[in-house]
């Protein structure tokens, strides 16, 4: 056996080629070179060598088993980007030398009534981009490793324009934004967009909320980050959530509200802020439940939702319309051995907005 | 002064007309014969000999200070159904003969945002039938009384074939239910609506579901409401929400869910019930908050939403509808003087479904 490479959970045999990435081996969490291995490219297969690879706080919840589902070894990583260097005899969306992308899943059940509406992500079947089973009984490994080879279903096209590395977060920050600001109306030019709190979400949902046409307000408990908000990411207002006065004068003023808060939080002032009809999204998910008053939502006939990533046909129109509107995410770009260093700064949000992996230069085989 | 009446806040002198009808005069809720007055019949307002009253749930709040917001003497009700006696030079949509009915609002702004957009419920100066500040200083009296003075705008057209007493229930009740069922989209055929509690609202809503070709479900605590749900009310399945093996088993089938339980309770269970992006919308407004687990929202793309009443405009279309479809409340038809015996069996939730008193028959001055 090899460093660390459990033979039951990777392709073996014949069918499999060798992989090489980190992986943290424990809820300690630290990252360290693996080698493993990957299934050869099927018919319906695109292998990608991978260039770019986004840290997601999900990759950190992950590895330090913090969701409590850890399947060790784990290599992280669902913010992929690459090139294309081998299509199966099937595959009809990409060739050899494209810029393609990954994001959260590779594979689902492509039947049910979640599949047929381009609902991938809700699939009961859906396999995740790591730390999942996928259909064939191998445990699947993430981005933060030399190649990846995904059924083409699952791969993203990068178009002419998009930053591969500042392009790389929106395979999961970006769509995980997008997907509900589409679907409550949110992209109509002249709504006014919330945006609570300004993380790797965040960031990303203000420039969205801009591209559409919107009036954007960032809400965050720091008043320190209104500088960042107006001036470097070009929203209209910023409102310090601790500060009565100025969340009074917002109320009933935003048309929806993208909330990317983790941590428990009241959202009995922010649910204030919506107009008649109004919808607050919640992408973050607190662990602990968040008390709501009924009448919050009775009171102007409001919605509290829920929204996780997006399917992949969305997720294509997403890098899309980015590309096409000059959105991407602002990184700081760092080498494969600075990965641990960086979880803890990310633990620690000291990251503005996304850490991105540098693979393509920085990851050598041990 | 007359028998409780205060001068102070209802219509004096010239301009007013002697009204009678019966009032709460203490936290204790008990009704009594009550003289007041009412506003003369302005240009643009209708006069209604009032015939039928249904008794809302919140009346027995509003009368015993539940709500905290109680202006004695109170005359309650809102769900008032009557025949046209006099009409304003610039009234257009009535004639005297005509059946009317009153619901839950007898004024708003009719400039603002909501307004333009038919949602005078949600309109900030929204006046509410009973217990409320109208826009001339006075203190508005419900249903429980011989007549009402309301501006047309506020007046419902009770359609040819409507029974009038079995129809009062609909003008809060029904357009409780009916306005979220048609704004998230559960009125399509084929639809699976799930209802929560089967009291006043939740009758009607099965009935709204079938009328709107939708398979209902009526989720409730107590097996014994399972007979009348499925044979009284033409449910197409019954669920008990405390057993689990049922529960489970119906987990992630329901399109939406109308929720009208009004007391605390788990709603994790229920939510679990929602297919993809399906909506659990809350019409009941439990006094302390529920938990929410965000997990619940985001799995899915589910909705939490609330929802109150419902404009003019949308009242009007929903009684029209229920005449074309023989919708209507299962009713105990009272005296006046049988009020205080039907409050204590309100409070006990024992009625089926709604008590609705027989004014025109019943209510005589002292």
């Amino acid at each position: 056996m090899e460093n660390g490479k459990d033979a039951n959970t990777s392709p073996e045999g014949a069918n499999c080629r060798p992989a090489f990435g980190w992986a943290a081996r424990d809820t300690s969490g630290v990252l360290s070179p693996f080698n493993f291995s990957r299934r050869k490219n099927g018919e319906n297969d695109v292998t990608i060598k991978i260039l770019y690879c986004g840290i997601c706080h999900s990759d950190l919840h992950c590895i330090r088993n913090e969701w409590h589902n850890a399947i060790y070894p784990i290599v992280p990583g669902h913010e992929i980007v690459g090139v294309v260097t081998e299509v199966g005899s099937k595959v009809a969306g990409f060739k050899v030398g494209d810029h393609a992308g990954v994001g959260c899943m590779v594979n689902s059940c492509r039947s049910c009534h979640e599949c047929e509406r381009h609902l991938e992500n809700c699939c009961p079947g859906m396999v995740l981009t790591y730390n999942a089973t996928d259909v064939d009984g191998t445990i699947t490994y993430g981005g933060y490793s030399d190649s990846v080879v995904v059924e083409e279903h699952f791969v993203v096209r990068f178009p002419a324009g998009m930053p591969l590395d500042r392009g790389a977060p929106l395979l999961c920050a970006g769509i995980t934004v997008y997907s509900p600001m589409k679907r409550f109306g949110f992209d109509v030019p002249g709504k006014h967009l919330g945006v609570v709190g300004l993380g790797g979400l965040g960031h990303v949902a203000v420039k969205f909320g801009k591209a559409f046409g919107a009036k954007v307000t960032v809400i965050s408990t720091s008043p320190s980050k209104k500088q960042e908000a107006v001036e470097r990411l070009g929203a209209d207002a910023f409102l310090v959530s601790k500060d009565p006065d100025q969340m009074k004068a917002a109320m009933g003023s935003m048309d929806g509200i993208i909330n990317t808060v983790s941590a428990y939080h009241d959202i009995v002032p922010l649910l204030s802020l919506l107009k008649t009809h109004g919808t607050m999204v919640m992408v973050g998910a607190p662990e602990k439940p968040l008390q709501v008053p009924i009448f919050c939502l009775i009171g102007g006939g409001r919605c509290l939702a829920g929204s996780n990533i997006g399917g992949i046909k969305e997720t294509q129109e997403m890098i899309d319309f980015a590309a096409e509107h000059n959105v991407a995410a602002d990184i700081e770009l760092i080498s494969m051995d600075y990965v641990n260093e960086a979880m803890e700064r990310l633990a620690k949000t000291d990251v503005r907005y996304r850490f991105v992996i540098d693979i393509g230069n920085s990851l050598h085989a041990a």
